[in-house]
């Protein structure tokens, strides 16, 4: 697998197969032996680039059935719960396996993510999008977590669901401790219910937030923050079984 | 190193030593003994959960001589540069080593942080913390990293100085391809001078952020965002050796 | 009633009387002959620069018992609901002042501001902040709105009380056809409350919004925005009586 | 003219005419006999409520030959100026006439607004469009504002002109004791230059802001800001001749 990069910044992820774009083909054999970074021409010359994909080149180019977690809502998350090389994480749903892509890429081999997740279609396109990527330290389950989790001594749990509360009591057997559970809500309402239900069950250091992410444009006739941006994705809500 | 946790959820660190509150004093052997999540009391009789600390629970009780990076630009330089382990990361300056500490966390032992620092007394603390928390893959240097980086095949350089525009023609020498140079500068006539020479020695995929982060408030009488915020720490700029 | 600025800005409001500063004082009749924007000396040599106050100013040297609105919020009412000249307001509680004080300031002699306040220390206040001033169409009525609104053909009915909701019925009798209905509420429960009893009473158009100001610092070393800000006072709801 | 309304709150503005929709037609004369509020059907029998369009209708359903300001920034421009009835302000450029109808609809007919426009072509729309909304408070001069001001004792001057520093000087002649000079502006850079020259020309209480505005979606299925969002429109600036 690489991805080619045209001049205007373009990327193109290839597999075992001739590229066609609309300023030439190049083909499998010359993307196979080309080295990293080396720059190829179509029959038309025009250069390509081809790198190996990094986490974000492929979460981009990959098959999705589902939107994505945003990388400003995974690295507060990381952040937040001083995620790192080693730690097992827990979460729920799948989707498209990009959040799990992230937590595997940070827990390494040595650690490892479990991601429950109820449509079998879902499930099969996160399997494959984690394979080809090569990431092995990645189990995905076609479960229900609400039906129980199967690991313990977890470091993270991390729930993108619409009821995130009713894996509460069930993350606190299996979180360790002072291990952190997280949850990903659009709605203020389920931030509420989320935060009654974790008091219950005995979580500390509740904490609420939202990312506002700003990008700015830096051109020649002046540099202001953009004209359109994300106005919402979701809150992220952090507590620690403690 | 163990840190109890009084009742109201305030943090204590200890190192080889008695703690003495203003709830009273738990010896150290007693601290010593205890496994972690164990609640012991006080002669006082107050209750104190004693837990093994993590990452985040020691940077924020660590020493400090300056102020630190926070988790909220972590996360962000961690999930825009898709930073994972096994990685080679090499920043400048290292300040009380925070950044060094969150970084390495990440990339694990088969990864390494690399981190210049100019000062004797900032180097000193950070190499004092670093090795209290117990992070093997941290190398401080007392160095000026414009006289040029050690390092090559590097994944990501993560500069936090006033002239990072200084080290760009080194970055790019250091960098493997495709590789990630990220800047935190809180003025944004930094980011445009940075910009225009990452743009003179071939970075690409440039982009600027900054992160505003709103923490909500969640209580009997009703949900809010928090009435004060930090209204900006830095913009986080990142460009591809690519 | 005099504003004296001395060099660093500092704001003095005088009535009759002397001014007694730490870098000096200064003689009332000198005050009371001074034009506006003379420069007077205090007895210490140091340089007054004396104006007659407009709203702001007053605004922000007035007595007050409680927090106000501040000018942010009460300038999105003023865009979103069309305030004018030769307007009728409605508001509740009068609070301080500051809010009829802006409104009057703006619907100006032929228009006017009925504002109802539960508390008569509060108006007592209030009547002689807009006296002192010198607004002449504002009435403050120490009277419980709930109990009935004595206006109609009102432009506008801003509420700033805990339960808003409470109002909206006799607030569609008051209103002018097509008027506004606009509230003041630190949170977010009371925004929901309120939209389901706007939409019962066949209020319509219905927005809620909250303004987040930046203020940008452009200084010699270089310009960002404040590291410290106010994240959040409150959400403005808007509804039309149509 | 008269606003008809459907009963998805979609506005049609109709001047001496027939309102033809792909919901029917109403006769011009069943429009112009109808009173304020009242709902009348088309020949399909749908139903329109019939009003007097207020400000932000008109300036919604006017001509426009550029971008207009948005309410949030007016908003923010009057209650940091404290504009109110009977004052005088200078703009400059008219653009449509948006924002000289906002402050014309508050100065009233005791105040005044100077409208400068460079471009003929604005001028006359936004002359029409003033002209056609009723208000006569309003002079536009297709002049360029660098030529000089022809007022003098003015409360605001609000400059929506790419070099706002070069009307500084003159500015200061034209403006009260302790007048206003505010200014819109897209890019930081131009904030840096006016602030280095409103401070050569002796201005005071100078002050960048930038307002965000975000809206809350208030459903059934839960309440969350809004997905999309603008990010920016312009910086404002605020000085005072003092």
């Amino acid at each position: 697998m690489r991805i080619l990069i045209d001049k205007k910044g373009k990327k193109y992820l290839t597999r075992e197969e001739d590229l066609h774009t609309n300023l030439g083909y190049i083909k499998k054999e010359d993307i196979q032996t080309s080295s990293n970074g080396q720059i190829i021409k179509t029959h038309m010359g025009y250069e390509f680039t081809v790198i190996k994909p990094n986490l974000n080149d492929y979460i981009e180019l990959m098959e999705r059935k589902c939107s994505i977690i945003l990388p400003k809502d995974i690295g507060i998350i990381v952040a937040n719960t001083s995620l790192g090389c080693g730690q097992r994480v827990v979460e729920a749903g799948t989707g498209s396996g990009a959040t799990a892509l992230y937590f595997a890429n940070i827990v390494g081999s040595t650690g490892g993510v479990y991601s429950y997740e109820l449509r079998e279609d879902f499930a099969e396109i996160a399997r494959k999008n984690i394979s080809e990527f090569g990431q092995e330290n990645v189990e995905v389950k076609c479960k229900d977590i609400n039906d129980g989790i199967d690991e313990s001594e977890v470091d993270l749990i991390f729930l993108d669901l619409p009821k995130p509360w009713d894996v509460v009591e069930s993350a606190a057997k299996s979180l360790k401790i002072a291990g952190y559970l997280a949850a990903y809500n659009p709605y203020i309402e389920q931030v509420f219910t989320l935060h009654k239900v974790l008091k219950k069950f005995g979580f500390s250091n509740l904490k609420s937030v939202e990312c506002i992410l700003r990008e700015i444009e830096v051109k020649a006739k002046g540099t202001r923050p953009k004209t359109r941006m994300v106005g919402h994705t979701g809150y992220l809500t952090f507590a620690r079984f403690l």
